[in-house]
């Protein structure tokens, strides 16, 4: 029976019984986090063997002759071009490999954007005092940082299963002063859906009144599949390219949940055009990047089919972890009317809609308890989650006792703050 | 005797003989290249080792129970933070480890003061349509990109044996525009000069007319000493905190060329105030640099001590191939009036004055022989050497017999470029 059709009495009695199951858990002194997407120790071990590829009697030359010890290279040595140009579906002369970071990358795509002009014709961003970044919502938190950061407005774009609502989007890029928008387009981060292939060829077709509109195409997920049932979405590149609208994309994807986080390959793929601005700025800010590590990584797996083969040990060891979340929500909480949730097909993230108006008190309540989540509102610009429901549950890095533990914690709470919602 | 007390039937004389010399030079197609301070492959197999220290059985964790293989940690772990504080003589607490290149963070420090407040009662940079840089010359051409690139006017300070002309910096930073000044205070690139104390002090106790002046304190070659008889700098916080400039300096180190150029570690120290605006920045632009490489660095060295230690064996590589750069120009061109170089006791560079008008001209010769110089006016803003007069050698790269015949080629167009001025 859903909670909303409880009598009073009914809501009353479940409160105080669900109140002593948290009093008992606190006794306990349980600290879990499942705040963000990070790998547990397990998948790090899948990379171990990476650390005794290059030894003080490798051969550290890259196929060209480069020798990786030294300075040079700025845009990455070939054979890592080609490898991050094939997780990315695009051609090597169209990537950039960087440092360690995607993230970073776009924070210097954004930064690079604001100093000078995206093309010929127009005002660097910083000029544009009124400058806006469509933000598809619930969205990463990190992205909206950087907007935020450069002072964007940004502007909320519900996500439905396929997408943003691109109706909106085509309504909002007539604005001059929209210069951009975030995508996660495979399993998005957090709702875990994939663009479908109406919404990637919406975006492909995009006629914004901004030349310099540039989509921020985060495809960080790109090959983190659970499943052999897995999504596919359509090549960004492949569909502007009919459009004629090549300059709009810019993708980004990194190995910081294939290797090890923080010590990955993070890489970019853009148009000719875009990488000359791009590349004009890099070359002045880095004289190449870390060449080991590339070549570490290149040798650690051979090619796309070798790191293919490895994301599915990573796939084994995060499905359990996401049925645990799911059948806890299954088993908890469907029948009471008080949540919505997805079931996604990889990436990291279960996106959790609880009762409108309790997500913030979910997780203060869950805190309480021990264990962390993700701010609630987290997943919208400035933080504004207007409904007050989504949570981020990230599953990855607990373990398997301790994932079970925090999702009993994590279902008691949204059961406390739905009952004392429905009862205010 | 001097070139300028030949004849002109002298001068002809010698033309001739210097042209059979360069041309039968030409027919064995040499190509040896000086234009960059790159370590030799010698130098990079001191730090092969390092490749060693991390294997698949080692425990990386840092010391505060930090698993470098994972997420987190946006300013360093803290040993490297500690090492790198040594080779700063600053305190852990002033440092932020980056990536793999101080030019990234010094690049990323002017970029965050373009769009962003350097203090609280100041406009970001961009904001400021006449900003300036003092650019002490010669001086490193990177440096000189970067604030071009983001549309400083560059006012050249001339150098001295002490360093930058103090009295025209005192003038001119009373001058509300100038936000800033490059500054190599050891083993200056190219001109090899040490800043003197006199010099630092005057520096420290600036009293700029814009309140957001900077200094960037790139100390490259801090550790770089050719001979145990080495230069040695004054502190630049601890003179700065005497006159209560604390934040006026900001400084920049990485381990390029003590372990592998391009995967090193790079540091940057700063006070509390500028390292608040600076982190504010990083914790939105990157979730953690590479904290295995900084682990590799740390257990590679243990210390500072164990750097240092490491640094005398560059010395003992290096040390030969500036002897043969200041013997070939003593016996070549000392007598004939037309040059003038430093010997400098550390970092990478011998800084040649040619006869004025005459150092494109050199650098021309040269490339035409098989000699790839730095080129000539590259180390003064916008390329520009008013007296076309400085040429830096960098003698790290090629081997000792190559370096050798790359010098006799060097002081042969050096003659031939002369006496072609002088006959002008």
């Amino acid at each position: 029976m859903k909670y909303q059709d409880y009598s009073r009495e009914q809501r009353d009695a479940e409160l105080s019984t669900l109140w002593e199951g948290i009093n008992k858990i606190k006794e306990k002194n349980i600290k879990l986090n499942m705040a963000r997407g990070v790998p547990s120790p397990d998948q790090l071990d899948l990379s171990r063997k990476m650390l005794d590829i290059l030894t003080s009697e490798s051969d550290c030359h890259a196929e060209d002759g480069t020798d990786c010890c030294n300075y040079g290279v700025m845009d990455g040595i070939p054979e890592c071009k080609k490898l991050m140009a094939d997780v990315m579906g695009v051609t090597p002369d169209m990537v950039m490999v960087g440092g360690n970071s995607s993230l970073n990358m776009m924070f210097d795509t954004i930064a690079l954007f604001m100093t000078h002009p995206v093309t010929g014709g127009t005002p660097a961003w910083s000029l544009v005092p009124d400058r806006k970044f469509l933000c598809p919502v619930p969205g990463y938190d990190r992205h909206f940082g950087v907007t935020e950061y450069f002072g964007f407005q940004m502007i909320p774009v519900p996500m439905d299963e396929n997408g943003p609502d691109m109706e909106l989007v085509e309504e909002l890029v007539k604005d001059p002063t929209v210069k951009g928008m975030w995508c996660v387009p495979k399993y998005s981060n957090p709702s875990g859906i994939s663009y479908s292939d109406e919404v990637v060829r919406r975006i492909a077709a995009l006629q914004p009144a901004a030349a310099d509109f540039r989509v921020m195409w985060d495809n960080a997920y790109c090959i983190h599949d659970l499943t052999d049932d897995h999504d596919e979405i359509l090549n960004i590149f492949e569909e502007c390219e009919k459009t004629g609208n090549i300059d709009m994309p810019i993708e980004f994807c990194s190995t910081s949940k294939i290797t090890f986080p923080g010590s990955g390959v993070a890489a970019m793929a853009a148009s000719a055009n875009n990488m000359a601005v791009i590349k004009g700025k890099y070359k002045l800010q880095n004289i190449g990047y870390d060449k080991l590590n590339m070549l570490r990584h290149v040798r650690f797996f051979g090619d796309i089919e070798g790191m293919k083969a490895h994301m599915k040990k990573h796939a084994e060891i995060l499905r359990p972890r996401f049925e645990i979340v799911l059948n806890k929500l299954g088993e908890n909480l469907d029948e009471l009317g008080i949540i919505r949730y997805n079931r996604p097909r990889g990436g990291y993230f279960v996106c959790v809609d609880v009762l409108d108006g309790t997500a913030k008190r979910v997780v203060e309540l869950c805190k309480e308890a021990g264990v962390n989540l993700t701010g609630a509102g987290a997943t919208y610009p400035y933080g504004n989650d207007p409904h007050d429901s989504n949570i981020r549950i990230a599953p990855s890095f607990p373990s398997l006792e301790d994932l079970a533990s925090a999702m009993d914690i994590f279902c008691l709470c949204a059961r406390i703050a739905a009952l004392e919602k429905l009862n205010a």
